[in-house]
């Protein structure tokens, strides 16, 4: 048996949600049975897709789930020994025990380190790759506008577009990160919308228009991008975290009438939408980041406990690129 | 020389317009130079698309500008002769001059009044068919939901999907509308949005969800067929006419965040995306009216000085089907 810790979602939030809504719990874990092994997860992910999940998804004191990265303890299962290091949906938690089907063993890459399978070349990067890539299609010379481009998603999103040939603006939430995206990732232009609200301040810029918005943010963001867009524009809508603290999830948008006459489309995805292309994704990914081409931030918070603070820390902007929690060493 | 009347726009409104808005002109209309022609205009249209020009197009103390079907009463140019019948962009004047570009002939049609090259055969035909077959591309099995189902648009679109093979699902405003969609136009279900709030009408009737959303209306109309919608459903906005007496022709939306997990199009359109079926279209649209497939309906006032009062009745629901004014016989 191995003492093992759990998050349990306690209360669904209404708005932002607080501490108040987890609890940290300590249960037994038992031994591996044949075909199963025990696993102590190294890193989890939160990401702001869960928000919708604690309003319904997650179940009410049960384990949560996400994306997690942990090492093999122990192993009655032939696909796996002790020290593979693999992928697995069981985040907040410390120890479990699992059949082969969810895990993916990870190879460790000379020169990156194992946190980048939990963004760059994890779900976020491939939301990112996939995103701005098959459901937006930029082209050289597109001006694309990146919000939350500081994020995990958005920063992979912007530094593609980059790669291809567009201009490329971002919004972000403080000056370091602005600073980070102009001098790092190489953006064309940054608006701050916490110092100039993000309708001024992308209509300031982005003076030729915009042929492409990556959405993560809907609400007064996608009302901004609409009202700059040019005629045939596309819009590639990954998230709307604008809304994800209010009830229903709901983000309100006013400009949507733009999109008649400008013959502009927009269009929600997830990775299931081009799931064909994950191979691709993971060479040319791998590439440009062992290259330096693509450039990311992690900020990690250590411990378990530490879990519900970094979910709740996403909606105040508290993370540089991608939020992790190292859960063991 | 020939007295005409012409309506010109004297005030910009600030939601609905008022008879206020306008002002009937007379004005002397002078001789065909050589390669021009003398027009009276016999109907003109009005549509909902008018509504953003009034507070941004068009111009203060002109005659206003629209679709309409004259008689050539004098030609000084070589492709048209006395008595042909032509579409052109001079509605809202009884009679015009005009050199021959803009003006197309017009085929009388054994079988069909002049007036459906007003409507089914006009622009709001082409529209519906282009929207719905090319940018919503409906096939047998989808279920369709087209809102202001018995104006000159939705009536169209929908009774295409019904040919299509689709379960079609209208919302309009009366029950005598209604009644028409049902036993006319053959269609699956109707809301009458004005008895019963769309959201909970189009719930209770579209219990296998909603595949395509053919947009006319913006606002509630979008935000119900968003709660409805399948995955990977696509929405084709025609138009959002709830936001076109609102400062900045504004409509809001407040579900688009289902967009992301539901992997929905949202796309505006306008007849520039498909102008290359308009030949295809003359065919197919002939063919159906002429089959008694599609149905339609008209509403036509009487003479210029009820122009105005057509284009505001619009907005009042007035018409069932396409609102037209005769402006001479």
């Amino acid at each position: 048996m191995t003492t093992s810790r759990e998050v349990h979602l306690v209360a669904r939030p209404e708005g932002l949600p607080t501490e108040e809504d987890f609890q940290i719990l300590e249960t037994e874990v038992g031994d591996p049975a044949e075909g199963e092994v025990l696993i102590q997860n190294l890193y989890m992910s939160v990401d702001p897709a869960m928000r919708p999940r604690l309003t319904a998804g997650y179940e009410l004191n049960q384990a949560m789930s996400g994306s997690a990265i942990g090492r093999v303890v122990e192993s009655r299962a032939e696909e796996f020994a002790p020290g593979d290091v693999v992928s697995n949906r069981h985040g907040f938690k410390e120890f479990f025990v699992s059949g082969a089907r969810g895990l993916r063993k990870l190879e460790t890459i000379q020169g990156l380190p194992l946190t980048v399978h939990m963004h760059a070349l994890g779900g976020t990067g491939f939301t990112a790759y996939g995103g701005i890539l098959h459901i937006a299609q930029v082209k050289a010379e597109d001006k694309v506008f990146v919000s939350t481009a500081a994020g995990a998603v958005g920063s992979v999103a912007a530094q593609i577009a980059k790669l291809k040939g567009c201009w490329v603006v971002g919004s972000t939430g403080s000056d370091e990160k602005a600073r980070w995206l102009a001098e790092e990732a190489g953006l064309d232009a940054v608006v701050n919308y916490k110092e100039t609200p993000i309708r001024k301040g992308l209509g300031e810029v982005a003076t030729a228009g915009i042929d492409v918005y990556f959405d993560n943010v809907g609400g007064d963001h996608l009302d901004a991008a609409l009202a700059c867009m040019n005629e045939r524009g596309r819009v590639a809508v990954c998230g709307m975290i604008s809304g994800y603290n209010e009830p229903g999830a709901r983000t309100t948008v006013r400009n949507l009438a733009n999109i008649i006459y400008g013959r502009i489309t927009i269009r929600g995805f997830t990775v299931a939408d081009f799931a064909d292309l994950h191979a691709e994704f993971l060479r040319n990914m791998t590439d440009w980041l062992l290259r330096g081409e693509i450039r990311y931030q992690e900020t990690i918070l250590e411990g378990i406990e530490n879990a519900p603070r970094a979910l709740i820390g996403l909606f105040q902007g508290l993370n540089a690129g991608k939020m992790l929690v190292q859960l063991g060493e």
